[in-house]
């Protein structure tokens, strides 16, 4: 008998009840699993996310919890043989494999490192603050705090590792505990995967949930301190959109829908040029990786009405050249599709379409296959159609064919292109094959408000190109319209979904007090001992050095001028003011910036052990010999960073205000600089 | 007969059919309006708005867009007496209608000045560029392109006026044209305003129409290029969210509802403290004004135990101060309700709640008023119920009684008054009156997941605060779960709710093409001339200066240090340096920069105005003497600037990338400098 597909669930590893299923190997057809459609209470087990995963999470900073998925990331890279091993039987080649489990656990890397983006801190400070007031005293700024509820996320078929780990890398780095309901079909990767998770202990207990099987009912408890995110069919996608829990509790919702997804071939890229071949070569890759089962891969392609031919001869001697069968057999670079429930459904498509759109290359009940059996696995030819009027022949628009699919398509003007790339309603992705920046210009712009990602494909970024069909961590995924209207991933922005945002008024003090970050006219703290000479646990939000104070002369200007060499004549030239706007001969605003520094550094060797960038430097008023200035320097943040290496120094960023004054009191230039400050404790 | 609530449609303004209607005046029940339900093709609408004002406003930069609405607000403001006038038949005092349409109209100034955080282009470039690649051939940027549809605001009866300036002032800014279908009984006023706008033509044609009657079927036709936002009772909103088109267009849609807005007195405010005081006049106010129909009143008063007789007493003082009646009536400091309709339905939440918690200031069916008569106005006096057991008596956390009504709360500890906060399943604001900043942080911290704005009101920011119950155009308004989960305004975020947000992905030449902003890598242009000896206008994106090379001397950094007076040890003291990060005597990070700005200035005075600041700048190698240096100086980004007045320079703001590289070719320090640049033409 076949091993059960398992659900983790309160901490216990269950089988489940219900009806039960055999899980087929996509390639020989043999059963390797038993499933289960149900039998977990899920109300209990967003309870129990809530009550232990939940405030776990929330109380870690961004910087530990970044750590945590590097952890998790490298333990996953060391099992990563089992994975491959088992993912074979889903039909995917080793290549395709690659993508789903590296491509996941690069993922947790990419959002490991954005950890960095973040304050050190269990909620952000977003953007700057904002002045409310004349005279100062009341403001606002943007905070985001985890919510107190789960993340759900309901999963497509294709990608059972990237599609569980490009998703909870993200809740997990904004602090919040997750649900992953996989498609049941390739959902025993996903358990191979949540049990080398669960067992490592590097996630605190409720973080993660595994729902294996059809997860009828998940969202019948959701609530508004929750978030679903949803990949799969447009049509599924919303039904549970208008899910009366989710309307009624205004649980945020994110979809992720297959699209129609277009490459174009430019007008410049004739046979002979590096982008014509890079084109065929996409869409090669996109019609035969993971045979075509991605939600990203190029269903349409649009090439100038001159060269339909070329390509249509070029696309064919790169498929023939395709091998397809048993992905452990050597050669094959095709492998099956996950089943041959999902093989039935997509000859149906394609008898659909090809009604409009005849058949070019493959043939759909047809196809030569190494090591394996046409009638067990569920393995189909590369099929490439062709609409000869895309504007009238509108199925190629409408209809999803999700294999190895795609269809040709003649355009005659780059308008044109740009219209028939809008015919599919809103896309994930759309690409062009152009060395020419005007037609790469001209069409993003014009394609840009029915796409969530568009990509310039030519010789300039050929070699390290991701290609058109690989969502990308810092990027967004997600399209509008048909494709869902989601995003997901993204950096910053994808984190922010799993929180709630707060507008926090009051005074700057009161500011300060909760974000945890010196706002201009909060109550400063003057302490005898420079702030130089403190280590980075020390220092004090808001504590503040105020400088000796120094009248600028003509001589500072002139040596000024002559150490750095910067003669601008407003400078250095007293004749030269008229219709400018100064008075008079005016310092240098680096002069200013570094006169600053001079007054408020500490020259006494101490904890500060090095200046490393300022950001946000306004002059704000010219500084005339006679001016006198000085300096309050306050601490407004404090980042604390983890040792590389054992023998690596304990240190952390601090940020410091820089408000240079003159004798009235006005600022005449401010600034945040960024110094490392070595940390007492070096254990 | 009094006059018709024409609706504005296609350019035309037309009285519309189906159901009449007869629109009174609040306060004297006097009928002042007819309106029809019905009789407009908002397919047509639509339409129009696509066709028209789409194109219009989407080819207009940020720029133009901003002075466009600041010329509108302008003119508003003109007109405003008239709106004044108006507004008294909604039974609105003076400062109800100030907020109401000076209110809106600041709005509208406030989206102007926006402009400045926006490119110089009809799109937005967002955020940081992302490397993709080791070699730096691949590289991704986020753009956002306004929406090709149409913006559909369905807004409430409380603010006619700004209900849709604060609406409009963000879908023109992002350069998109809106309907607008405001609550039927105030549209009135509403209309007054939309003809000033009309007859002002600063609007391009499509850019606004208006909808008067009840709007049967206005999402019918909507797409995914359209956004809807909808303002009101939380079942009319759920009801919208559901609705079959927007569920299947996958239609952005933003909800603004009624909530339980609550008001915490922290412990340490005891009678005496200015923070008591502060609190009771907040309440008062945000019971009386607008006669409490505002989404963002406080509903729901927490009070330490100790302290609930003390605030019983000073808030029945404070109210029983506030004259009731005629709001043209001298001395009146409350108004009416819109409508006997409302006043009926309040009368029935307040019997509901009443069943819970006992009125303990005003009588719902009786009220002393000022010229006015309590039997054919919609008046009411402000009431006050007591919960004295609100972990019990959890009616207040659920009935919404949209008028002149509070519950007061005891709480035991500020955890519990954080749990009663929370129990009104998201609001839109909080707030509380304390002088301690630890309260007001675990407050806020505690409270932050189930709101969209916390306020802290003490004496450092009470002569400036705006308020509990003011929503801020730079600041988020909305909130989580029972508020609806939508996000009004905030500034730059709002703008984004009608752009689409698309990855840009290819090489650094076509990501600088597409952007317009210089992407590090990407192809450089070398001319003859400096470009500081060029306008404004003759700057070309890209364009690069390369400058000489200096070699760092020892003289070069003592110089430095006598000049800024910044003698830190690793610049100056050889026999510091064990332990630090250097290898020996390090040249000052500002040296790099000011030496940089000596190679790269053109001295010769030329339409170069001044250097106004400088942005992410990085130290990213040390540099000792014996290296050399050099820097090349990019147009990064331009951004032209309005004149300020007739005799202004007309002149724009330049980015340019400072890459300052060694002999090695290695950055040794980056940067983005901001210069003010003269145009050519100065006409």
């Amino acid at each position: 008998m076949s091993a059960v597909v398992q659900n983790y669930a309160m901490g216990q590893w269950v089988p489940g009840s219900g009806t039960e299923s055999q899980i087929l190997d996509a390639v020989t057809g043999e059963p390797i699993f038993t499933a289960y459609s149900g039998g977990l209470d899920f109300e209990a087990m967003m309870h129990w996310a809530r009550r232990t995963g939940n405030p776990a999470l929330r109380k870690m900073t961004f910087q530990q919890r970044g750590l945590m998925l590097k952890k998790l990331a490298f333990h996953l890279l060391e099992h990563k043989e089992e994975f491959y091993t088992l993912s074979y039987r889903t039909g995917a080649t080793r290549a395709d494999s690659w993508v789903d489990i590296e491509g996941g656990i690069g993922n947790l890397f990419a959002y490991a490192s954005l950890r960095r983006k973040f304050p050190d801190k269990p909620f952000d400070v977003e953007d700057e603050p904002i002045g409310l007031s004349k005279g100062g005293t009341f403001m606002g700024h943007h905070i985001l705090v985890p919510k107190e509820g789960v993340a759900i996320h309901i999963n497509a078929y294709n990608f059972p590792v990237w599609g569980m780990l490009e998703k909870i890398a993200v809740n997990l780095l904004a602090g919040m505990p997750a649900i992953v309901k996989p498609a049941p079909i390739t959902a025993f990767l996903t358990e191979a995967v949540v049990r080398r998770i669960i067992e490592s202990n590097i996630l605190p207990e409720g973080a993660l949930q595994l729902v294996t099987g059809t997860g009828e009912g998940i969202l019948d408890h959701v609530t508004f301190q929750d978030v679903v995110t949803f990949t799969g069919s447009a049509a599924t996608g919303r039904k549970l959109k208008a899910h009366p829990r989710l309307i009624q509790e205004a649980v945020p919702f994110t979809m992720e829908a297959d699209s129609l997804n277009s490459s174009v071939l430019g007008e410049d890229a004739v046979p002979g040029t590096p982008e014509f071949d890079l084109f065929i070569k996409e869409i090669r890759k996109e019609i035969t990786s993971k045979a075509g089962q991605k939600c990203t891969a190029i269903r349409r392609a649009l090439v100038p009405e001159k060269l339909l031919e070329d390509v249509q001869i070029a696309l064919g001697r790169e498929l023939a050249k395709t091998a397809i069968g048993n992905p452990q057999a050597e050669g094959v670079r095709m492998g099956s599709l996950v089943g041959r429930e999902q093989l039935q459904k997509l000859r149906g498509q394609l008898t659909e379409l090809a009604r409009q759109t005849p058949i070019i290359y493959g043939d759909m009940d047809r196809v030569e296959l190494i090591g394996a059996d046409a009638e067990k696995g569920a393995f189909i030819s590369p099929i490439v159609m062709l609409n000869q009027d895309p504007f009238r022949c509108t199925d190629t628009h409408e209809v999803e064919a999700f294999g190895p699919v795609a269809t040709l398509m003649p355009y005659k003007t780059l308008e044109e292109a740009i219209e028939i790339t809008k015919m599919g309603k809103g896309s994930l992705v759309s690409s062009i094959a152009t060395f020419d920046a005007q037609i790469a210009q001209e069409f993003a712009m014009g394609a840009a408000t029915h796409h969530g990602r568009i990509l310039v494909l030519n010789r300039e970024c050929a070699k390290e190109s991701t290609g058109h069909g690989s969502p990308m961590p810092m990027l967004i995924h997600g399209g509008p319209g048909r494709a869902g209207g989601g995003e997901e991933m993204g950096g910053k922005r994808g984190v922010k979904h799993f929180m709630q945002r707060v507008a926090i008024q009051g005074s700057p003090s009161m500011v300060t007090a909760i974000t945890g970050v010196y706002q201009k006219g909060a109550r400063q703290i003057e302490h005898d001992k420079h702030p130089f000479q403190k280590y980075f646990e020390e220092l004090e939000i808001g504590e503040t050095y105020t400088t000796h104070r120094h009248t600028v002369t003509e001589a500072d200007i002139a040596n000024f001028a002559n150490v750095s060499g910067d003669h601008f004549y407003a400078h250095v030239d007293a004749t030269s003011l008229e219709g400018t706007l100064f008075e008079g001969r005016v310092a240098h605003g680096y002069y200013i910036l570094s006169k600053a520094a001079g007054m408020f550094v500490h020259p006494k060797k101490g904890p500060v052990l090095l200046n490393y960038g300022l950001e946000e430097c306004r002059f704000t008023k010219p500084v005339y010999p006679g001016m006198t200035i000085g300096v309050q320097l306050s601490c407004k943040e404090k980042v604390s960073q983890e040792k590389r290496s054992e023998d690596d120094v304990a240190k952390g960023i601090v940020k410091w205000l820089v408000d240079v004054t003159d004798e009235t009191g006005e600022t005449v230039a401010i600034a945040t600089i960024l110094t490392m400050v070595k940390m007492k404790n070096q254990g």
